[in-house]
């Protein structure tokens, strides 16, 4: 069962990894930026690389513990599609899950300024709203969200740190938004005024996109996959009977 | 078995893995050409690497239902190689196929083409035609056949979202022609004047060697794995029994 | 038991480990810096590609001996977590494995800087030390421990090579000092005035920061897996029962 | 068995896929020569990323028909290492391996140059020898081996064609030759006055280093792993009860 770690420790593990999180890809880009100032389009190769590699190791990190959601929305439909069979969140862990994961990723983005010498905080001055980045975030969250619950479906959730990591790797430069794709990773790069940064007041549509987009995510895998909910407990990663202390 | 899930769903999931295989493409394409203007190889690596994860993450979310063929002549050949020994696509199965991936593909162009602010439709005026780039289009092409067949005559087909997505990464490379190795793909490509495009009157060129190509590919098979044709059900990657609401 | 080595072939399995993997860092930091004079971060781009993809290798190929630890405080707290158990390293193993890295880790930056026509010693003169660098450092090493024994403490370790390839990868970038995060590397890459080298004076700051990390480190998995310690054994990868000669 | 195959078909394999090999080491650095112009170690991260990931598909494509040698050297040390328990290639196998692996190299440069539109054969003029490029092609084809029977001896050569694709990759950039670490491929490559190109004057004195590595690698393995022979029908990667059609 899912529900074998205490809440605490699952939701010390979404802050920390989604703290974490925000922290490789505010903190990549930091370093982006600065290495690589004659080529945007190089900088958003280094930070996508770095992203990838580092999201799926985080994944891999702290999935046993609390399935490595990181994501509000991702924890919010897993609580939804699994409400009927039982599965999944139960509404006390989402109520859990989600303050955790926007506080890791204020506190992630914090410590990125911080290991780069920059200010603890700064207001990203970065404005990301038009009508077709909001299609860019609707179209990434749609596909992240189908992504974790087909996997979870089909029995095959161990694969979704490598596979997650490709996914946010490839949509940071297939959706014109560069995939933020994450309320709570949303926020935290709000405080920080540099390359992955986003201003304040560009947060709540981009937010609000996400959510349209995990609908959209919802309903395709109700359509491909009818009983996906059954399977809730194991997203994004399976998280049970595997804090036993050894290995076979 | 794979016919197991109704026709309908499976030519759902085909249309849309080849759909947003072209918005991977297309949209990557763009994002590369706009964010590295001084140097035409730095765009093809951001495309390649776009392209390699997120065919990967395509195959891992719809192979389960239909396959992920995505691919006119992977499906074609499917069901020649099945057709003694009653495994693979049917007739029927492909009929079904063929006209989703067609107009998946071209969804995904213009999806890609609006997620950046693009009309919805702008034929390319790239013009791809050349003895050395069909011979481009016949080795990726032979290659990509060889390569989905050799995985599910050998047993390994759950390795092809990994192996088909390192293929075209490193076919991008290594073909003159950038290794489109597929008419779906083909088709909906002509629906962008971008980086990715290619004019509409260089398509059937391309397609008629993609097809020269898997036949190449098809006699290669014969010749390596004479019984190749027993293991069509498990092509791309498998999709028998995997639509059980949960894992074990 | 991971004692069936005898201790010096383990020892020799860390120097070799330790020692290629400083030449992959100082190496391909040589050949990034001649060929990408005019960009620093796609020189470091080269540099963590590389580098995640040969620590990879070298943990694939020493595992088996010796665990592949490569890092002294990865072997310390591996005694530090298994002695109540009687798991991991013993002491006597701790005082092989730490000179060998550190012999190991001197031995490939004079390799590496031999293949590239330099002199085979040449002091750093590059200075890294101040506060943010630190802070780097610590949350570089702390993360790569809590991965690696997460990686254990759930039955994952072999995973590791993968994993720990892609940490490296990701942490070049997301942190400000380029995560050496390993003592005897660093002391290794003092002995090359090239892109990776570090200055002789600056390497006890790194070295202390480093534990300092690897103290946090072991805190949080000590909070996230209480019982990680019964798991030592098959640190950073299993090496017991791995040296019969043949598959099965 | 590993005899299961005919020798005719298993020599055709390794002609394939040691010329699609020199096909892709050539052909994307062509692409990445024409298309980088500015910067040299772009070009080599385009070269190596499509070699990598080429080589670990021509793995996998062609690994269960022959074992995926590719390479004169490996054919050579796997006879030596199996001579005396009866396993890995007998003296016929050699003798067949050698010279299609030669005459395929020379094809996948051939076949790389038509693709781009270039004359058949052009005599590379790159002139490669010095006592650092040596140690380099030593340093290289040693690594190459003890990481191929390594693979072997404990078990794990199903991983070989991403653990080998991973060593190229990275190896390329370590090592100051760019890791040839082939004789076969490095012949193939006098075909080509491009990028990838070797002049043929300086083939004799590449080969004959990476017979001294080689020789090395060998001897790592004997000393790390006393029992490799027993495992030598697993090189590069098992090739033995894989040609039944069908999967489970």
């Amino acid at each position: 069962m899912s529900h074998a770690q205490p809440v605490w420790r699952k939701a010390l593990a979404e802050g920390l990894g989604t703290g974490l999180l925000v922290t490789v890809v505010v903190g990549s880009g930091i370093a982006a930026a600065k290495l690589s100032p004659s080529d945007v389009g190089l900088q958003l190769l280094e930070n996508s690389f770095a992203t990838a590699l580092g999201l799926a190791v985080l994944i891999l990190t702290f999935g046993p513990i609390s399935g490595a959601h990181f994501n509000p929305v991702v924890s919010a439909v897993d609580w939804w599609l699994g409400r009927r069979t039982g599965t999944g969140l139960t509404a006390q862990d989402v109520s859990a899950y989600i303050p955790a994961q926007i506080v890791g990723g204020i506190g992630g983005a914090i410590l990125a300024n911080l290991m780069y010498g920059e200010a603890a905080v700064s207001w990203s001055a970065t404005h990301r709203s038009a009508g077709h980045l909001y299609l860019g975030e609707t179209v990434a969250t749609a596909g992240l969200i189908l992504l974790i619950f087909t996997l979870a479906a089909t029995g095959r959730a161990q694969l979704a740190p490598l596979a997650v990591g490709a996914y946010i790797g490839a949509a940071y430069w297939f959706t014109s938004s560069t995939s933020f794709a994450n309320p709570a990773v949303t926020i935290g790069r709000a405080f920080s005024d540099t390359f992955a940064g986003i201003a304040p007041s560009s947060v709540p549509g981009f937010a609000a996109f996400q959510i349209i987009g995990a609908i959209v995510g919802t309903a395709l895998v109700a359509i491909l996959f009818p009983s996906a909910g059954a399977a809730a407990d194991d997203v994004v990663t399976p998280h049970t009977e595997t804090t036993a202390g050894a290995s076979s």
